[in-house]
Protein backbone atom coordinates (compact mmCIF):
# COMPACT_ATOMS: atom_id res chain seq x y z
CA UNK A 1 0.00 0.00 0.00
CA UNK A 2 1.45 3.60 -1.23
CA UNK A 3 1.04 6.33 2.24
CA UNK A 4 2.28 9.46 2.83
CA UNK A 5 5.36 9.16 5.02
CA UNK A 6 5.20 11.59 8.04
CA UNK A 7 7.72 14.61 8.83
CA UNK A 8 9.78 13.49 11.80
CA UNK A 9 10.85 17.10 13.84
CA UNK A 10 13.52 16.09 16.32
CA UNK A 11 14.97 18.65 18.68
CA UNK A 12 16.44 19.14 22.18
CA UNK A 13 19.28 20.59 24.10
CA UNK A 14 23.07 20.26 22.23
CA UNK A 15 24.46 17.37 24.66
CA UNK A 16 20.82 15.61 24.68
CA UNK A 17 22.64 12.63 22.00
CA UNK A 18 19.76 13.70 19.54
CA UNK A 19 22.32 12.74 16.74
CA UNK A 20 23.34 8.77 17.90
CA UNK A 21 19.37 8.15 19.07
CA UNK A 22 18.08 9.52 15.39
CA UNK A 23 20.43 6.98 13.62
CA UNK A 24 20.21 4.08 15.87
CA UNK A 25 16.48 4.29 15.38
CA UNK A 26 16.76 4.68 11.74
CA UNK A 27 19.89 2.30 10.85
CA UNK A 28 17.39 -0.61 9.67
CA UNK A 29 14.57 1.33 8.34
CA UNK A 30 14.00 1.77 4.84
CA UNK A 31 11.36 3.98 4.92
CA UNK A 32 13.34 7.26 6.62
CA UNK A 33 15.20 9.69 4.98
CA UNK A 34 16.84 13.04 5.99
CA UNK A 35 15.51 16.79 5.49
CA UNK A 36 18.27 18.67 2.90
CA UNK A 37 17.69 22.61 4.43
CA UNK A 38 18.78 25.54 1.79
CA UNK A 39 21.77 28.12 2.91
CA UNK A 40 23.25 31.27 1.97
CA UNK A 41 26.18 29.73 3.16
CA UNK A 42 29.09 28.89 0.40
CA UNK A 43 29.71 25.22 -0.68
CA UNK A 44 32.94 24.25 1.05
CA UNK A 45 35.09 22.07 -0.57
CA UNK A 46 33.44 18.52 -1.75
CA UNK A 47 29.96 19.68 -0.49
CA UNK A 48 27.36 19.16 -3.42
CA UNK A 49 24.55 21.20 -4.19
CA UNK A 50 21.56 18.53 -3.17
CA UNK A 51 22.97 16.72 -0.89
CA UNK A 52 24.50 18.41 2.14
CA UNK A 53 22.70 21.78 1.40
CA UNK A 54 20.71 23.35 -1.50
CA UNK A 55 23.37 26.39 -2.17
CA UNK A 56 21.46 29.28 -2.85
CA UNK A 57 22.00 33.12 -3.18
CA UNK A 58 20.47 36.16 -0.50
CA UNK A 59 18.12 36.73 -3.74
CA UNK A 60 16.93 33.64 -3.85
CA UNK A 61 16.70 32.82 -0.36
CA UNK A 62 14.42 35.65 0.14
CA UNK A 63 12.43 34.92 -2.13
CA UNK A 64 11.37 31.72 -0.90
CA UNK A 65 10.71 33.45 2.85
CA UNK A 66 8.18 35.45 0.41
CA UNK A 67 6.62 32.75 -1.83
CA UNK A 68 6.24 30.65 1.66
CA UNK A 69 8.22 27.64 0.62
CA UNK A 70 10.22 27.10 3.35
CA UNK A 71 8.45 25.53 6.34
CA UNK A 72 11.27 27.36 8.79
CA UNK A 73 13.83 29.16 8.47
CA UNK A 74 16.61 31.01 10.68
CA UNK A 75 20.00 33.24 10.44
CA UNK A 76 23.33 31.20 12.02
CA UNK A 77 26.29 33.13 11.92
CA UNK A 78 25.22 35.62 9.16
CA UNK A 79 24.50 32.56 7.21
CA UNK A 80 20.47 32.24 6.53
CA UNK A 81 19.18 28.35 6.31
CA UNK A 82 16.14 26.73 5.88
CA UNK A 83 13.83 23.79 5.39
CA UNK A 84 12.37 23.57 1.97
CA UNK A 85 8.81 22.78 1.68
CA UNK A 86 8.29 21.11 -1.86
CA UNK A 87 11.63 19.32 -1.25
CA UNK A 88 9.76 17.42 2.10
CA UNK A 89 6.79 17.30 0.26
CA UNK A 90 7.67 15.10 -2.31
CA UNK A 91 9.88 12.63 -0.11
CA UNK A 92 6.19 12.73 2.11
CA UNK A 93 4.81 11.64 -1.05
CA UNK A 94 6.90 9.01 -2.17
CA UNK A 95 6.12 7.39 1.04
CA UNK A 96 9.57 8.00 2.78
CA UNK A 97 9.14 9.88 6.55
CA UNK A 98 11.27 12.43 6.71
CA UNK A 99 13.50 13.55 9.53
CA UNK A 100 14.32 17.25 10.02
CA UNK A 101 16.88 18.18 13.39
CA UNK A 102 16.21 21.60 14.12
CA UNK A 103 16.02 23.85 17.32
CA UNK A 104 12.83 24.71 18.76
CA UNK A 105 11.80 27.76 17.39
CA UNK A 106 12.30 26.61 13.94
CA UNK A 107 9.97 23.59 15.18
CA UNK A 108 7.52 25.65 16.07
CA UNK A 109 7.63 27.80 12.67
CA UNK A 110 6.85 23.82 11.21
CA UNK A 111 4.72 22.79 13.73
CA UNK A 112 2.56 25.49 12.97
CA UNK A 113 2.77 25.59 8.86
CA UNK A 114 2.25 21.75 9.13
CA UNK A 115 0.46 20.44 12.18
CA UNK A 116 0.35 17.10 11.00
CA UNK A 117 4.65 16.59 11.85
CA UNK A 118 5.27 14.89 14.40
CA UNK A 119 7.30 16.95 17.00
CA UNK A 120 9.71 15.06 19.23
CA UNK A 121 11.57 16.24 22.00
CA UNK A 122 14.71 14.65 22.97
CA UNK A 123 16.33 15.85 26.53
CA UNK A 124 19.07 14.28 28.89
CA UNK A 125 18.10 12.92 32.29
CA UNK A 126 19.10 15.67 34.23
CA UNK A 127 20.84 19.22 33.81
CA UNK A 128 23.23 17.68 35.88
CA UNK A 129 24.10 15.02 33.62
CA UNK A 130 23.47 17.28 30.37
CA UNK A 131 26.49 19.53 32.03
CA UNK A 132 28.75 16.43 32.93
CA UNK A 133 28.31 15.62 28.90
CA UNK A 134 28.76 18.80 27.84
CA UNK A 135 32.06 18.80 30.29
CA UNK A 136 32.88 15.02 28.77
CA UNK A 137 32.91 16.56 25.37
CA UNK A 138 36.05 18.27 25.91
CA UNK A 139 34.95 21.29 23.30
CA UNK A 140 33.45 24.00 25.33
CA UNK A 141 34.81 26.36 28.01
CA UNK A 142 32.87 26.40 31.26
CA UNK A 143 31.03 30.02 30.48
CA UNK A 144 29.81 28.34 26.85
CA UNK A 145 28.77 25.51 28.84
CA UNK A 146 26.81 27.49 31.34
CA UNK A 147 25.63 29.20 28.10
CA UNK A 148 24.32 26.07 26.93
CA UNK A 149 22.82 24.96 30.13
CA UNK A 150 20.70 28.34 30.06
CA UNK A 151 19.62 27.70 26.77
CA UNK A 152 18.43 24.59 27.61
CA UNK A 153 16.32 25.52 30.18
CA UNK A 154 14.89 28.28 27.76
CA UNK A 155 14.37 25.48 25.31
CA UNK A 156 12.59 23.16 28.10
CA UNK A 157 10.07 26.23 28.83
CA UNK A 158 8.88 26.97 25.27
CA UNK A 159 8.76 23.12 24.55
CA UNK A 160 5.34 22.53 25.31
CA UNK A 161 3.62 22.42 21.48
CA UNK A 162 5.69 18.63 21.05
CA UNK A 163 3.64 15.35 21.10
CA UNK A 164 6.33 13.20 22.14
CA UNK A 165 9.42 13.43 24.97
CA UNK A 166 11.99 11.18 24.97
CA UNK A 167 14.35 11.22 27.62
CA UNK A 168 17.92 10.06 26.52
CA UNK A 169 18.75 7.95 29.95
CA UNK A 170 19.78 4.87 27.83
CA UNK A 171 20.60 5.72 24.16
CA UNK A 172 19.21 2.38 23.10
CA UNK A 173 16.22 2.02 24.69
CA UNK A 174 15.77 6.38 23.55
CA UNK A 175 16.38 4.84 19.58
CA UNK A 176 14.17 1.94 20.30
CA UNK A 177 11.64 4.61 21.33
CA UNK A 178 12.01 6.93 18.77
CA UNK A 179 11.65 4.10 16.27
CA UNK A 180 8.28 2.76 17.82
CA UNK A 181 7.09 6.84 17.51
CA UNK A 182 8.25 6.60 13.97
CA UNK A 183 6.03 3.12 13.12
CA UNK A 184 3.19 4.40 15.54
CA UNK A 185 2.78 7.47 13.51
CA UNK A 186 2.42 5.27 10.65
CA UNK A 187 -0.83 3.76 11.66
CA UNK A 188 -2.75 6.62 12.18
CA UNK A 189 -6.51 6.08 11.16
CA UNK A 190 -6.78 9.03 9.16
CA UNK A 191 -3.52 7.78 6.83
CA UNK A 192 -5.06 4.37 6.53
CA UNK A 193 -9.10 4.73 6.54
CA UNK A 194 -8.82 4.51 2.59
CA UNK A 195 -8.21 0.91 3.13
CA UNK A 196 -11.98 0.46 5.08
CA UNK A 197 -13.58 2.32 2.28
CA UNK A 198 -12.21 0.14 -0.50
CA UNK A 199 -13.80 -3.09 1.44
CA UNK B 1 10.33 7.09 36.91
CA UNK B 2 6.98 6.06 37.77
CA UNK B 3 4.38 7.16 35.05
CA UNK B 4 0.79 6.32 34.34
CA UNK B 5 -0.23 3.48 31.44
CA UNK B 6 -2.61 3.75 29.06
CA UNK B 7 -5.65 1.93 28.65
CA UNK B 8 -5.64 0.49 24.95
CA UNK B 9 -8.49 -0.47 23.31
CA UNK B 10 -9.09 -2.97 20.38
CA UNK B 11 -11.68 -3.57 18.52
CA UNK B 12 -12.07 -5.25 14.70
CA UNK B 13 -14.27 -7.83 13.16
CA UNK B 14 -14.38 -11.29 14.05
CA UNK B 15 -11.51 -13.13 12.21
CA UNK B 16 -9.22 -10.37 11.95
CA UNK B 17 -6.72 -12.12 13.84
CA UNK B 18 -6.94 -9.44 16.71
CA UNK B 19 -5.85 -12.27 19.56
CA UNK B 20 -2.82 -13.44 17.90
CA UNK B 21 -1.91 -10.25 17.00
CA UNK B 22 -2.25 -8.87 20.50
CA UNK B 23 -0.50 -11.96 22.34
CA UNK B 24 2.44 -11.36 19.83
CA UNK B 25 3.17 -7.71 20.24
CA UNK B 26 3.05 -8.33 24.35
CA UNK B 27 4.29 -11.17 24.84
CA UNK B 28 7.79 -9.81 26.24
CA UNK B 29 6.38 -6.59 27.25
CA UNK B 30 6.05 -6.88 31.04
CA UNK B 31 4.26 -3.25 31.28
CA UNK B 32 0.88 -4.48 30.09
CA UNK B 33 -1.98 -6.27 31.39
CA UNK B 34 -5.80 -7.14 30.17
CA UNK B 35 -8.74 -5.77 31.71
CA UNK B 36 -10.71 -7.80 33.66
CA UNK B 37 -14.65 -7.65 32.87
CA UNK B 38 -17.61 -7.86 35.41
CA UNK B 39 -20.60 -10.00 33.86
CA UNK B 40 -23.69 -10.79 35.40
CA UNK B 41 -23.31 -14.45 34.19
CA UNK B 42 -22.56 -17.42 36.60
CA UNK B 43 -19.05 -18.61 37.13
CA UNK B 44 -18.26 -22.10 35.07
CA UNK B 45 -16.41 -24.38 36.82
CA UNK B 46 -13.15 -23.31 37.43
CA UNK B 47 -13.48 -19.58 37.24
CA UNK B 48 -12.14 -17.73 39.71
CA UNK B 49 -13.95 -14.20 40.47
CA UNK B 50 -11.10 -11.33 39.94
CA UNK B 51 -9.58 -13.82 37.41
CA UNK B 52 -11.94 -14.68 34.58
CA UNK B 53 -14.36 -11.92 35.54
CA UNK B 54 -15.69 -10.09 38.20
CA UNK B 55 -18.82 -11.86 38.80
CA UNK B 56 -21.95 -9.84 40.46
CA UNK B 57 -25.59 -10.33 40.44
CA UNK B 58 -28.04 -7.83 38.64
CA UNK B 59 -28.72 -5.34 41.00
CA UNK B 60 -25.17 -4.74 41.58
CA UNK B 61 -24.37 -4.31 37.72
CA UNK B 62 -27.25 -2.19 37.69
CA UNK B 63 -25.51 -0.23 40.51
CA UNK B 64 -22.55 0.09 38.59
CA UNK B 65 -24.17 1.12 35.85
CA UNK B 66 -26.09 3.72 37.84
CA UNK B 67 -22.80 4.71 39.84
CA UNK B 68 -21.01 4.88 36.33
CA UNK B 69 -18.74 2.58 37.73
CA UNK B 70 -18.29 1.38 34.10
CA UNK B 71 -16.19 2.44 31.42
CA UNK B 72 -18.77 0.71 29.11
CA UNK B 73 -21.02 -1.96 29.56
CA UNK B 74 -23.19 -4.06 27.21
CA UNK B 75 -25.74 -6.99 27.15
CA UNK B 76 -24.60 -10.54 25.19
CA UNK B 77 -26.52 -13.73 25.37
CA UNK B 78 -29.37 -12.22 28.30
CA UNK B 79 -26.31 -11.58 30.55
CA UNK B 80 -24.26 -8.33 30.85
CA UNK B 81 -21.01 -7.01 31.05
CA UNK B 82 -19.35 -4.42 31.63
CA UNK B 83 -15.34 -3.39 32.20
CA UNK B 84 -14.82 -1.57 35.79
CA UNK B 85 -13.53 1.89 35.70
CA UNK B 86 -11.57 1.53 38.93
CA UNK B 87 -10.16 -1.83 38.40
CA UNK B 88 -8.40 -0.22 35.29
CA UNK B 89 -7.47 3.12 36.65
CA UNK B 90 -5.94 1.20 39.60
CA UNK B 91 -3.89 -0.64 36.63
CA UNK B 92 -2.62 2.73 34.80
CA UNK B 93 -1.95 4.46 37.96
CA UNK B 94 0.35 1.25 38.93
CA UNK B 95 2.18 2.39 35.41
CA UNK B 96 0.43 -0.74 33.34
CA UNK B 97 -0.48 -0.68 29.97
CA UNK B 98 -3.95 -2.25 30.13
CA UNK B 99 -5.28 -3.90 27.09
CA UNK B 100 -9.29 -3.62 26.34
CA UNK B 101 -10.15 -5.90 23.39
CA UNK B 102 -14.35 -5.03 23.24
CA UNK B 103 -16.62 -4.10 20.31
CA UNK B 104 -16.91 -0.99 18.13
CA UNK B 105 -20.14 0.24 20.86
CA UNK B 106 -18.29 -0.20 23.70
CA UNK B 107 -15.13 1.10 22.42
CA UNK B 108 -17.52 4.04 21.67
CA UNK B 109 -18.54 4.37 24.83
CA UNK B 110 -14.96 3.88 26.33
CA UNK B 111 -13.81 6.71 24.17
CA UNK B 112 -16.56 8.93 25.27
CA UNK B 113 -15.97 8.08 28.72
CA UNK B 114 -12.06 8.60 28.71
CA UNK B 115 -10.45 10.58 25.86
CA UNK B 116 -7.03 9.84 26.76
CA UNK B 117 -7.81 5.94 26.17
CA UNK B 118 -5.78 4.90 22.86
CA UNK B 119 -8.08 3.29 20.42
CA UNK B 120 -6.74 0.59 17.83
CA UNK B 121 -8.49 -0.77 15.25
CA UNK B 122 -7.51 -4.15 13.69
CA UNK B 123 -8.61 -5.24 10.31
CA UNK B 124 -7.85 -7.91 7.55
CA UNK B 125 -6.54 -6.88 4.56
CA UNK B 126 -9.79 -7.33 2.73
CA UNK B 127 -13.43 -8.73 2.94
CA UNK B 128 -12.47 -11.37 0.52
CA UNK B 129 -9.73 -12.08 2.94
CA UNK B 130 -12.02 -12.05 5.98
CA UNK B 131 -13.95 -14.25 4.40
CA UNK B 132 -11.35 -17.00 3.39
CA UNK B 133 -10.27 -16.34 6.99
CA UNK B 134 -13.73 -17.09 8.42
CA UNK B 135 -14.60 -20.11 6.24
CA UNK B 136 -10.93 -21.84 7.09
CA UNK B 137 -12.19 -21.84 10.65
CA UNK B 138 -14.62 -24.09 9.65
CA UNK B 139 -16.88 -23.24 12.76
CA UNK B 140 -19.32 -20.86 11.21
CA UNK B 141 -22.34 -22.20 8.48
CA UNK B 142 -22.32 -19.89 5.40
CA UNK B 143 -25.18 -17.58 6.60
CA UNK B 144 -23.06 -17.24 9.56
CA UNK B 145 -20.38 -15.91 8.04
CA UNK B 146 -22.40 -14.04 5.39
CA UNK B 147 -23.81 -11.85 8.40
CA UNK B 148 -20.35 -11.45 9.99
CA UNK B 149 -19.29 -9.96 6.86
CA UNK B 150 -22.36 -7.61 7.37
CA UNK B 151 -21.43 -6.47 10.49
CA UNK B 152 -17.55 -5.99 10.02
CA UNK B 153 -18.95 -3.27 7.10
CA UNK B 154 -21.13 -2.08 9.30
CA UNK B 155 -18.24 -1.71 12.01
CA UNK B 156 -16.16 -0.18 9.27
CA UNK B 157 -18.34 2.80 9.20
CA UNK B 158 -18.66 3.37 12.84
CA UNK B 159 -15.15 3.18 13.24
CA UNK B 160 -13.97 6.69 13.02
CA UNK B 161 -13.40 7.29 16.00
CA UNK B 162 -10.48 4.87 16.78
CA UNK B 163 -6.93 6.61 16.29
CA UNK B 164 -4.81 3.90 14.92
CA UNK B 165 -5.72 1.47 12.35
CA UNK B 166 -3.75 -2.13 11.73
CA UNK B 167 -4.01 -4.04 8.60
CA UNK B 168 -3.65 -7.75 9.93
CA UNK B 169 -2.38 -8.81 6.58
CA UNK B 170 1.06 -10.31 8.35
CA UNK B 171 0.63 -11.76 12.34
CA UNK B 172 4.06 -10.65 12.78
CA UNK B 173 3.97 -6.97 11.18
CA UNK B 174 0.68 -6.30 13.02
CA UNK B 175 2.53 -7.27 16.30
CA UNK B 176 5.34 -4.99 15.92
CA UNK B 177 2.93 -2.29 14.85
CA UNK B 178 1.09 -2.78 18.34
CA UNK B 179 3.68 -2.89 20.23
CA UNK B 180 5.49 0.53 18.87
CA UNK B 181 1.79 1.89 19.66
CA UNK B 182 2.03 0.78 22.65
CA UNK B 183 5.62 2.05 23.24
CA UNK B 184 5.04 5.63 21.72
CA UNK B 185 1.92 6.54 23.67
CA UNK B 186 4.15 6.32 26.84
CA UNK B 187 6.15 8.77 25.16
CA UNK B 188 3.61 11.15 24.94
CA UNK B 189 4.86 14.72 26.11
CA UNK B 190 2.03 15.31 28.48
CA UNK B 191 2.51 12.28 30.30
CA UNK B 192 6.32 12.86 30.69
CA UNK B 193 6.40 16.47 30.72
CA UNK B 194 6.68 16.66 34.57
CA UNK B 195 10.63 15.70 33.91
CA UNK B 196 10.84 19.54 32.18
CA UNK B 197 10.04 21.08 35.18
CA UNK B 198 12.14 19.18 37.76
CA UNK B 199 14.98 20.11 35.43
Amino acid sequence: MTKKGNLIVISGPSGAGKSTVVFKAVENRKDVCFSTSVTTRKPRAGEVDGKEYFFVDLERFQEMVDNDELLEHAEYVANSYGTPRAYVEKQLEAGLNVILDIEVQGARQVHEKMPEAVMVFIVPPSMDELKRRLEGRGTDTARAIEARLIRARQEYREADFYKYLIVNDDAEQAARELDAIITAEGCRFENRAAILQQA
